[in-house]
């Protein structure tokens, strides 16, 4: 799909995912970040939310991961991330699904001719349709090397 | 470490750790983006760069985790991330360290009196000393309750 | 053991194994099988099972470590698996045991005189005393090269 | 899909993986089958392969789940595998694919309005394009509610 | 630090952590052990503590990693354990801390000149502040260079 | 088998397992332990070894699994160890193997009549039949309550 095949507006939802603690323990044990909100049942209980929260790289990588399972778009490829908020706590037994639109397409200044920028609105919620965590995912995708 | 304590342009590093093939196996497992330019070898020697690369939210994630093996400070909050680049692709035997310096102190306009904004400038290096992944990491940090 | 030392009608049976959800957790990563019957607890409470169901192919895994996990028989190799039915569902938390029988010795046409074939029939329990699982795994044995 | 959209003969192919040390021993940790011929490289180097090889049941499960990635059709169920078979070792760092074909459609008897069996014979083949394994997997598939 | 600088009586506390039944399923997978104490809720129901425990190398295994999560001493390493002992089971859900003190400062018979050995009490407390495991941690330290 | 069962000088020996690299991946992400020592094959070039080791809890409950791996003894528990040395380092690649013998056999002074300990030294070896960690597993054994 090339850069002008993208529509500003077009949206794909992911399949739901239940953040377990299983993921926690195995982020925790992928990043080495072992710090008490997310390990200790009972420190947690002591602090506002009372209980364990998933690590937002957790989030982040599992809601860039669940978009990606899809077909494979040879022709795009990630650029960066911008505006990453994490808006609520995802804790064990939520389930979170991944919202995807194109936000808007921009010029690629370095190459305007083979490239442009995509910026698609990432959205993950949990199973009360809450947003936990935004973010915005830039695509550098070809532009048509068969069109003027 | 309050707002206040923060200072502009202070710098801590991180030990280095190599990226192996098991941590790749195991962020696809995590997230499920087994996507064949992280899984597949065969494929990736057809491609640019040769062979498998490690997926941009793996280095983000362990890059984060590096940063976060020492002292908790209690007054601080990941409010999120900014500006994240992936400049080179991260190989399987690469070994990298996260460089985070404070690049600017800011105003938090829903809580002013409570709260300010602190920017961290983020930058991932190899064995080469080449930054391969660079991001702004922004904390919500308490100011001194017992200060003016 | 050799060809010869097979008794049809033995019988063995492993420990038991309390299916986790870090089990699931842990084949998902291993396999790249996200769909929500194993991982999304919402959904599956909308269907029929009314919560989160293990993959086939971790219950068949596991059925077949359990039961690979005493003596090696140097002289019996795996030729292959017939008749795999997934009976009944595999809850998280449920606890299942292996069972394995030898039902019948069998001509090895290719080679009589040095091999022949045992099919052992492996039917997977669960706590309540509940075929979950069956199959059939089949042996090529060497035949005692000491006798006639 | 229902059982009358799926047509013998028709073809998909996985996306390429390489199997790894680290997807052994994740194996030999999901399993408890340890034996040396998965995890020992001084003992197989004494053995006819020479090298250590993987588990049977993840090559099995892996290939299941490449095929598995893709959309899912909430029409139809697995039934059941019929023969599997080992063909070739699977070595660290082979490359494998799935290929899945429909072979036959078939009468499901015990419910023969509503259901039918549809095989699809799955080919599992190395870097070399040799089959290291094949199976059968076979689907219970509804009919489709609105045609006579 | 070097050896001098070691004193008697001075304590570390570790963060606490929560076990989950993750962290017990990941150790039966990296160590090989599923006996059914550890794996089998459905047995375990039946013993006197009713319930799965945790293996005694995961909590050792944790204890020493807690407490090397924070500055590397460089001129230490690790020369043995002594008098470790299981003194109450952990559960699924116990939150542990460990507690190390320098117990004692000896000389290294080998090279008094070079190197002493420090023994520190290791005790690992769970939530209800029973000490569960206890071990010496004997470290191997430089003397330093530049004093006589 | 209980206490008068064990016959000192008796000896056992495990399968050989391969360390590797994703085993001490694993290890580092169940213990937190991230230690360049063990995850900075840049580091660990300029230092004496020349390459990343194992962790010495790694080979530690490796070891004690191996030993685990076969017929439990319901009369038997863990008792403690003793005189755990680590005497090698072991690398990514090396293959060891556990060989433990009773050494002693004690009375249990809390509980002569129902209990004794018995010492089994456990000597674990690399390829090269060197040792590289030594051990004594003390287990609580249960008297036989059918003899006087």
């Amino acid at each position: 799909m090339y850069f002008d095949d993208y529509e500003v507006g077009s949206l794909v939802k992911s399949h739901g995912r239940t953040m377990t603690e299983a993921d926690i323990v195995l982020h925790a044990g992928q990043t080495g970040d072992f710090y008490p909100h997310h390990m200790d049942a009972e420190f947690c209980a002591t602090q506002p939310f009372g209980q364990r929260i998933a690590h937002g790289t957790l989030i982040l990588s599992v809601a860039v991961g669940m978009l990606a399972s899809g077909d494979i778009n040879e022709a795009a490829m990630t650029y960066g991330y911008e505006a990453i908020r994490f808006i609520r706590p995802v804790f064990i037994g939520d389930t979170i699904t991944a919202h995807a639109s194109i936000a808007e397409k921009r010029e690629y200044r370095k190459n305007p001719e083979n490239y442009g920028l995509v910026d698609e609105k990432v959205e993950v919620l949990n199973q009360h349709g809450e947003i936990v965590m935004a973010l915005t995912h830039i695509y550098l995708v070809s532009k048509n090397p068969h069109q003027g």
